[in-house]
Parts: C-alpha cells; sequence; structure tokens
C-alpha cells in the first residue's frame, strides 16, 4: 500500500527492523479466534527477533510473515520509513562549460526536382557549411523520424550534437535550451541534478531513498542477494532504472519540460552500485580477487539502458578505480582535484561504504574500508537515517550533564516531540559529547559510578537517555548504549586506520587538510568528528565538509567533457590500497577505535574542554 | 488460416483478384436464408467486379466483405497464392574477402589480487598485445554478458570485432565460423543469402513473397497505403521486419546455426522498400520534389531494427542513388561494375520497377520507369506471378498456330493439366511469338481476318487461347487478350524510351552489351525480349541475363567492405535522369510501344524468322 517499511538485512529475518503489529486476522498462538489465521505462522527467525511479550502482542516480522488473507497492519512509527532529508544538494561549484551535447539550429534549403537528395544528405551539408561540422553520423531513431521534423517547421530545425560526432535528436524550428542529468547512484540515496547545459545552472533535483535498498541496505548484502536469488540482478536493475526514470521525471516537471528533452546523463556510483546499474553481475566484486567487469568510462545509449530520457542521448558513465573505489570516488576526485593540489590531502567519503583518497600532484593513493552502516543509522539501538523525527544534533552539559538536541524537521532545539531516534551525525555528536564531559571514557566504556539520572543499568549494560520517552513521538526513552558506542568505534576506527595505513605508505607525517564529503559529510559537526577522531590530527580551519562531492563530480563531468578524460586519466593513476591485505591493520585498527586515538596526539584539539573521565 | 490470396490493389477493391465464394453463412440478395447474414452486406465495389453471376453464385471480394460470423469460404484456384517459385538463386561471383566482421580467439591471463583491472580492460590488452587491435569499443549487451562468458571456459574466448572498431559478439571457448546474411528485399520477393564469412561461400538460402504484397502489389500502392492509414507504415514495416526474422531463421536452421550466429547484415532494395524497413516514411518518395530521407549507406544496430540475429550486430543499408533508383540498383551497380567497362553498357533491371543504368567507366546515368506490374503477371487478365501453375514459356508454330506451352513446377512442355495462368516470362514469349506468326502486327492489334481457332473475338475484342479449358486446373481457356499486349506493350515501351532517352543523353548510338538483371531477368528468353523490343538494338551473343544482381551485389557487400565504400562513391557518381522531365518523353515512348519499335532498326534481328501479318 506504498507505506515505507524500513530494512536492513533485505528480508533475511535477522535485523528486525521490520516489525509490525497485526491488528486483524491473526491470533496465532496466543489469540482466541485462532481459526483466522491469514498469516503464515510464527517462523524460527521471529521467534529470534521478537520477545514472548511482542510476540503475544501481535508482533511480526514483515519481510517473514506470509499474507494468506485479510489481515489490518499497524506500522508503529520506529518501523515506518520517513520521508528521507536528502542530503545531496547541489553545491556552487565554477566550472568551464564544454559539454558533450549542443543545439545548432539550421535553416535548410528545401528540395526541389533539380536538387533531390536526400533529406539527411541536405541537414548534414548545411550543418557542414555553416557550422563546419563534418563526418557526422546520425541516431538510426533520429533518422526516422528525421523526414517529418525538418516539414514541420518549413525546413528549419535544431539538432543536437553528441561529440561533434552524431545528431542524437532534432527538433523543429528553434529549441534554445538543452538539458542534461547529472545521477549519483549511493548505496542509501539516489540523487539527481538537472542541469541547464549552456549556462551550468542545476535547474532543478531530485532524490529518493535507492530502491535497492528492499533487496539489502548495504553493498554486500546486494551482491549476496545477485547470487542467491536467479533474478536478483535483474530485479535491482530494473528498481533503480525504474526510480532514475522517476527522477528524470519530477527533475523535469520542477523545470517544467519534458523527460525526453534531457539529452546528455552523466552517472557515478561505487563499483557495486555501477555494475548494478549497467546489469553487469557484482558477484566478482564480492570475492577474490575482486575483479570488476570494466573499469573505464563507457557511453551507453540511454534506450539500451532502459532509460526514457531523449532515446538518442547517451548516457556516461564514470570509470571505476577498483573494485571497491568506484566512480563515485572518481566523481570526488574530478571534483576537489587533489592532483593539483600541493598540500597533503586526505579526503574521506563517508557513506554506508567509506572511501579514502590521499595524496597531492605527485601522487594518489585510494582505499575503502567497510564502516558498516553506522553513519547511516543503522547498527544502532535508536538509528534512523536521516529523516523527519532523527536526532541529528546533540549537546551535553559537561557539568549538569543535560542534554539539548536538535531533530531533523524541526527548526529550533528540543522543541516539540517528535524525535523517532538518532541519525548518524546525531550518534556522532553524541559519543562526542559523552566523551568530552567524562561519561565515557578513551576506551569507549561507560563510567561506572557517575551520578545521573540519564545514565543507567540495562539488562545489555549501561546506557544514556538522550531523549525522555515524553520528548519523543514513539513513547520510550532514546537512548545510547554500550552497544551503539561500540558499533561507532567500529566505524570511525576503519576510517581512521584507513587513513593511517595511506599516511605510513606514502611516508607522510601531517595532513595539511582534510576533505570530508559524502551525502551526509557536510552535516557532520567537524568538531564532533575532530573529538571522535574520525580522521588524524589536522587544523580546524583545514577541515572542510564538502557535502555530496561525488555529485558535483557527476555535474562536472556532465557539463565538461574534458574533466572526463580527466576522470579516466586520474582513474588510471590513483594507486589502490587493499587495506585487508596490511598485515598491520588489525593492530592499527584496534588503536583506531579509542577516542580519539590510543597513542596518537592531537595538539589541533588541545583547546577543546574536556572532562576528565571518573572511574 | 494462412490461405494466402491474390492482391494487386492492396485491398481497395478495385483490381478483383480476390474473389472468394461463400459456401456457408450468407445468401445476400439471392440466398434463401437471408437472416443468415454473417458477411457484410454486398458493397459498391465489389457490385462493379462482380457480374450478377458471380454475385448470384455467392462470390465476393475478400478485402471487401467483413465476417460477422461463421463462414465456409471456398478461395479458387485462381485467387489462391501459390508457393512462389522463388527465382533469387545465388549465383557464382569471385569476390575478394574482406568482411566488416571477424572473429578473434583469445587467451586471456586471469586476475590475481596484484593484478585486477577490469574484465574489458584485461580483454582489450590480450586484443591489442597479441591481434594488435587498439581502440576498441564494446557493445553494451556484450560488455552486460562479458564477466560469465569469459568465465565459462576458463578465459578461453571468441570474439567478433566489427571494423576493426567494436566488440560485438563475445562467445566461450574457440568457435571458427562466422556468419553473415546479404538481404534483397523485392517489392514481390524477399531473398536472404546465409555467407560464410572466412569462405564468402554461400551455405544456405531462403525467400518468400514480400508479406508487404497484401498492402498493395507495386511501390506507389504501398506509398499510399503508408499516407491514407496512421499505421500504415508501421505494419508494412513490422511485417518485413518479422519476414525477415523468418527468412534468417529458415536459413539458419538450413545451415544447422543459431540465428543468433549471425553477426552481419547487408540490405539491398529499391528505394521504397529500403525506406520502409529502416521505418522511414515513404509518402515524399511519391510526391514531387521526390526526395528520400537518405542516399547514404548507414549501419544500423540489428537491435534498432527488431532483427533478430546477434543483438550487437550491425545492418549495412546499401545507398541510394535517388527517390526511384536504390540501393538494389547499386547492388547491381557493384555486381557488374559497368565503372570498370570501355563497353558502352545497358542494364536493366526488371521488375515491377524498372531500373536502367547506362555507361562506361567514363559515364554512368541511371533512370527508373514505372513499367507497371505487367511484367510480374499482373495486370495481364491471366496474369499470375511465378508459381507453380503458371505458364512460363511459349511456343507458337508460325505454320500452324498451334502452341506449346511449359508450365512453372512441371518438367515437360505440355505435360498435365495443372496450368493456372501466365507469368511475365510467359507474356514476353506469347506476345513474341504472336509477333512472329503474324498473329499481331507491329501496333499490337491483332489480326482480323485470320482462319484460326485459337484466335476468337471476344466481348472484350480478340483474344488468343494459348491452353484450352481442357490443358488447365480452372477450367477455363486461358487467353491472351487484346488488353494484355496493351499493358505489355505500355511495359515494354518505358523500359525502350528510358534506354533510347538515356541514349541520347549520353551521344551513344549503338549498344556494346546489354545486362538483363532482376529476380526473373533470369528466365525471360533473351531472343523474345529482343523481338518484341524490350531494348535497343544488340548482337545477340552480347545480351547477358544475370538474374538477382542485386542480390549479388548485397553478398559482395557483405563479403567485401572496400565494396560497400564503392556503392556510396558509385552512389554518388551516377547521374539520375528523370525521364517524366524529358520533353520528348511522350514521343519516344509512343514509339517504342510499337514491336520491336515504330521506326529503329534491329539489323541483329534479321535472322529470325517473321510472317508477314495479315490483316
Amino acid at each position: 500500500m506504498g507505506v515505507d517499511i524500513e530494512s536492513i538485512c533485505g528480508g533475511k529475518g535477522t535485523c528486525g527492523k521490520c516489525k509490525v503489529r497485526i491488528e486483524e486476522g491473526f491470533w496465532g498462538n496466543y489469540g482466541i479466534r485462532s481459526h483466522m489465521d491469514n498469516l503464515s505462522p510464527i517462523g524460527e527467525a521471529e521467534k529470534k527477533m521478537l520477545t514472548p511479550r511482542q510476540q503475544h502482542d501481535g508482533y511480526r516480522l514483515a519481510c517473514q510473515a506470509r499474507i494468506h488473507g485479510d489481515v489490518v497492519v499497524f506500522v508503529p512509527e520506529e518501523t515506518a520509513v520517513g520521508k528521507q532529508v536528502v542530503r545531496k544538494a547541489a553545491r556552487e561549484i565554477p566550472i568551464k562549460l564544454k559539454p558533450a551535447v549542443r543545439k545548432y539550429y539550421v535553416e535548410m534549403v528545401s528540395p526541389t526536382l533539380h536538387d533531390t537528395c536526400g533529406d539527411w544528405e541536405r541537414l548534414q551539408a548545411e550543418l557542414g557549411k555553416s557550422l563546419n561540422l563534418s563526418d557526422l553520423a546520425i541516431d538510426y531513431p533520429v533518422l526516422h523520424r528525421l523526414q517529418n521534423v525538418i516539414r514541420r517547421e518549413n525546413w528549419k530545425v535544431t539538432v543536437s550534437v553528441w561529440m561533434n560526432r552524431e545528431v542524437i535528436k532534432i527538433e523543429p524550428g528553434l529549441v534554445e535550451k538543452a538539458y542534461g542529468l547529472a545521477v549519483d547512484i549511493g548505496t542509501t540515496t539516489v540523487a539527481v541534478y538537472l542541469c541547464d547545459l549552456d549556462t551550468g545552472e542545476v535547474v532543478a533535483t531530485a532524490s529518493m531513498i535507492n530502491p535497492q535498498v528492499a533487496y539489502g541496505e548495504d553493498v554486500i548484502t546486494r551482491i549476496s542477494y545477485s547470487v542467491t536469488r536467479e533474478d536478483g540482478l535483474r530485479s535491482m536493475n530494473r528498481a533503480i532504472i525504474k526510480g532514475l526514470n522517476q527522477l528524470a521525471g519530477q527533475a523535469a516537471a520542477k523545470a517544467r519540460i519534458k523527460r525526453s528533452d534531457i539529452v546528455d546523463m552523466t552517472v557515478v556510483g561505487n563499483t557495486c552500485m555501477h555494475h548494478i546499474f549497467l546489469n553487469l553481475d557484482p558477484q566478482y566484486l564480492g570475492r577474490s580477487p575482486f575483479s570488476s567487469g570494466i573499469h573505464h568510462s563507457i557511453d551507453v545509449k540511454a534506450r539500451d539502458l532502459g532509460l526514457k530520457i531523449s532515446p538518442g542521448a547517451y548516457v556516461h558513465i564514470l570509470p571505476v578505480e577498483a573494485s571497491f573505489v568506484g566512480a563515485d570516488n572518481v566523481g570526488v576526485l574530478i571534483a576537489e582535484e587533489p592532483y593539483h593540489q600541493d598540500d597533503m590531502v586526505l579526503i574521506i567519503d563517508v557513506g554506508t561504504n567509506g572511501e579514502l583518497i590521499l595524496g597531492n600532484r605527485d601522487r594518489l593513493i585510494a582505499s575503502s574500508c567497510a564502516t558498516g552502516p553506522a553513519f547511516e543509522g543503522a547498527g544502532i539501538k535508536y538509528g534512523l537515517r536521516a529523516a523527519p523525527g532523527a536526532i541529528e544534533k546533540i549537546r551535553i552539559d559537561p557539568d549538569t550533564r543535560d542534554v539539548r538536541f536538535k531533530v531533523v524537521g524541526e527548526e529550533n532545539w528540543n522543541t516539540g516531540s517528535g524525535a523517532r531516534g538518532i541519525c548518524g551525525s546525531g550518534i556522532i555528536d553524541a559519543v562526542a559529547q559523552l566523551f568530552a564531559a567524562g561519561i565515557i571514557d578513551k576506551t569507549g566504556r561507560f563510567s561506572t559510578d557517575l551520578d545521573c539520572p540519564r545514565l543507567r543499568a540495562t539488562e545489555d549494560g549501561p546506557a544514556f537517555v538522550i531523549a525522555w520517552a515524553g520528548e519523543t513521538s514513539i513513547d520510550q526513552d532514546i537512548v545510547v548504549c554500550q552497544q551503539d558506542i561500540r558499533n561507532l568505534q567500529l566505524a570511525k576506527g576503519a576510517m581512521y586506520a584507513g587513513a593511517k595505513i595511506m599516511m605510513r605508505h606514502l611516508g607522510v607525517e601531517r595532513l595539511d587538510k582534510i576533505i570530508m564529503a559524502g551525502a551526509f559529510g557536510s552535516y557532520i559537526d567537524k568538531e564532533s568528528a575532530a573529538i571522535i577522531g574520525l580522521f588524524p590530527d589536522c587544523t580546524q580551519q583545514n577541515v572542510f565538509a564538502v557535502g555530496n562531492a561525488a555529485g558535483a563530480g557527476a555535474r562536472i563531468a556532465l557539463l565538461n567533457v574534458d574533466k572526463r578524460v580527466e576522470a579516466v586519466e586520474m582513474a588510471c593513476q590513483v594507486e589502490y590500497i587493499e587495506l585487508a591485505a596490511e598485515p598491520t591493520f588489525g593492530k592499527v585498527f584496534s588503536q583506531a577505535m579509542w577516542f580519539p586515538h590510543m597513542k596518537d596526539s592531537f595538539p589541533h584539539l588541545k583547546h577543546l574542554p574536556r572532562r576528565k573521565v571518573a572511574r
């Protein structure tokens, strides 16, 4: 019925995020009217994920229960997927305009009995004569419409030419505007930027949760879905293509144009998203020796991909660097251009998968690390994606240990009672503030002898209350528990360890500059990130949150073909470091899990207040 | 129910060839059980085409009567389309082999953890290293299958490369044979030649009546069908594409290969067939200034055309010369190469449309003339296409005026009683023999005072009996009537006049050589053709019937890419003469309608016996 339901495990019954309550149609083991079994019986997976109390109250896992007849289902607030606040806004980047597709207005000489060359030859001659375009090919579906289009406005037409090589669209009369679509396919979020190819301006954006989330929240789950289901790849490919067609339609509608007015498109995404988008088998990405189907960029006709933009349009898919460093990272590269800088730059692209680039004009290396879904708010007891109701900013008074928070979708701090959980930036804030206030120690352990009503013991260990039940819409205290902190430590430790190993690889002692990219990168509090040790020490004014740099890269490639060439060159030059193959990784990683680190010094954090942790 | 029914007018109710007899379900105005009207009432068109007697007997036009319920229909023998004897056999032509598609066997190095470039880059590297093929592109559907195909036979694959430019197919292991399909789309007959691209050998042929015949027997009727019906073009395009897929399947089955093993294809056809095949609007071909959609050759992906050969394969459509001189004529050109000859050559391509080429290495001109359907046996009272039952050869004894004939599908002369009508070559024979025997005069008029039981007066004027009712399967005398001779005169007169005007254009007095091409060209008796004056005087040993030269051209272009280039050059060089625009055409034409001509002398016909015509 169109109600989106949370899922992390991709329908395997192992994450328990999709709990729903059956109101009518099933009483199972506990009900009185047990003949009304319009649902399958509770299975083993559900018994593990649901407490006897929940089972008694009619809770089921939406991914496991099969419907055999009419049922009434209540979707609890914590299970429903809110409308994601997509943080992939387009940022202003000055781009030299040199698009792949240009429009030309042509007035042709109409044929006579003594001048009867073919319509296409007539157009070709005019393009050659007045615009110096020679040796042009014509896309077949364009040829198919050519004769009638050129006669509609009395032999006056506007021709869209791709790469000075091929006529990909023809329209009657004068049409001034040409549009292109830059696409960023994230594991979790898909964003499109509709651009005016003549001004470079972003005229509309649209975004959605990647519809493949239904098949698994992370890359590994999706690869495994493609392996275990015969039509797994096809289903996921169709889902993303359908989603992109929707987004293209939405963006076009906002700009008051037709979807078929879009004559060019560029796509970035991590290697797995890239493969599924291209209908390439992702299974080899997930197993040694981790080889991908194609590294190089490729131009594919929109119609061959099933994309419903102008049928003759080419879709340019940016190159990938390696099986775990994808076209999204190449997008970041051409947007940030570390290869033009003298400064030693670390770029971290924070997402469900963490990707890192380190270097400068002399040399660039890249790596990726499995951060897990903690940064996206998953794997966290009250974790949520950045949707309305998610706590995104948290401040803890170091003296009173009182808490202030800000909820996505609400304007002010601590207003209303709409909190449903905590998203990634909120978790980072919470942990940084807990540490700064001396409530957790360097190793992440909760203080055991603190007199604070918010800190309490539960059956799962100590937990700290961020929002009291009365401040929420779920009527429960929202807490950060010990396990949440452990999960965040794994994620940030992986990032830090990756950076450290890469620095050692290049013989670098100090970072001049840190760029935090990623769909939610711009919203992470850079001080909190520094406090928990998401990255090695660096002066705070040289830490930048650039937002969705991968999407910016897609836009840059859309607007300038030289950058497409640059992308291929850079994708080849960047050296990929396989972190898991480093013998010291385990040790570096375990040290990096401490806040901010077990041993490293952070001279630039000295000014920050920090309580001595009471044990 | 799959019974093919004759049609010339394309379902307009004006040719009367589709008469069928209703046995049950309709008694109309004459029947007793008039409540059983499972057919629409007899309309105006039918009243014109059916005699009252025929109406009484239950005859209807199949194209006009609409079925509202169960009916039993008898299809008379003269209405049924017999299985066409397709005369588009492949002829042996020595061709230098240089096909567009070549297969290469490659053994790749499998990836390791330290060598993880993309699968496509791995293949590219190997193709570059061992075969010196660089800068190759890969077709998207091939990329889609690449990963799994290369792993199937342990990194050993066979790659099909088009024009040293693009990988269009990839198969596991070693595959030696590569196949291509040469296609000749005639107005009436479609023929395909399946060729081994390594040896040039024709491994299988298949042919069928052009399924567009249901929409009209000639080019003009089909153009008008495309104009008057909204989905007219689409229907005809789908019909030919479906037909070609059937033929490709038949040829592949004969050669024991799969249709998808066909990796290249070339197509010839007259400009209208060319346009409908490409789904281009043919309406502008039919009206002044007669401009076509494209003249140049074009390569289109088979999948974009809906052709079910290898999906990555390109279809090469040969260029057209003008709106009425098509790619079939270009095929004839590259097969016969008049541009390499010193002799002054006239090439006549005899079909539903007549096309002429005149010239030598110095200059070439082309024209086309509307011969009408007489050469195909249509527009003739007992005319039939060259199908079983058609009289194809006729001899008339000049003394006894007795007739011998040979029927298509029967081995000997005057055997059996299976004659159903007369096909084009039979008509030419009949008229030549009638003229030689003095039964018709130079102007085509029947002798009025001849004492011969076969020559008799009918309400339509005099007629000559070729086959007595007892020698036929239709229980009627098969005759040649005055109107038949007039129709043939129009057809041959147009050809002759075209040749004459072209000769005058080039200042040529005498022809060194005449080549009769065309699907049935090889079956016309060249002496009969000379006697009726199908072309100007020429020594008989220099008249050649070469059969389907257009199809031969398609094969040549399939096997040698240089000939594709030559085809484009020649299509540009040939000058097109618009015969209808010549002020003298009317006079030249009327003189050319005489047998063999009103005024021209035919020194090379002097040896032939000829009776003085009794008046």
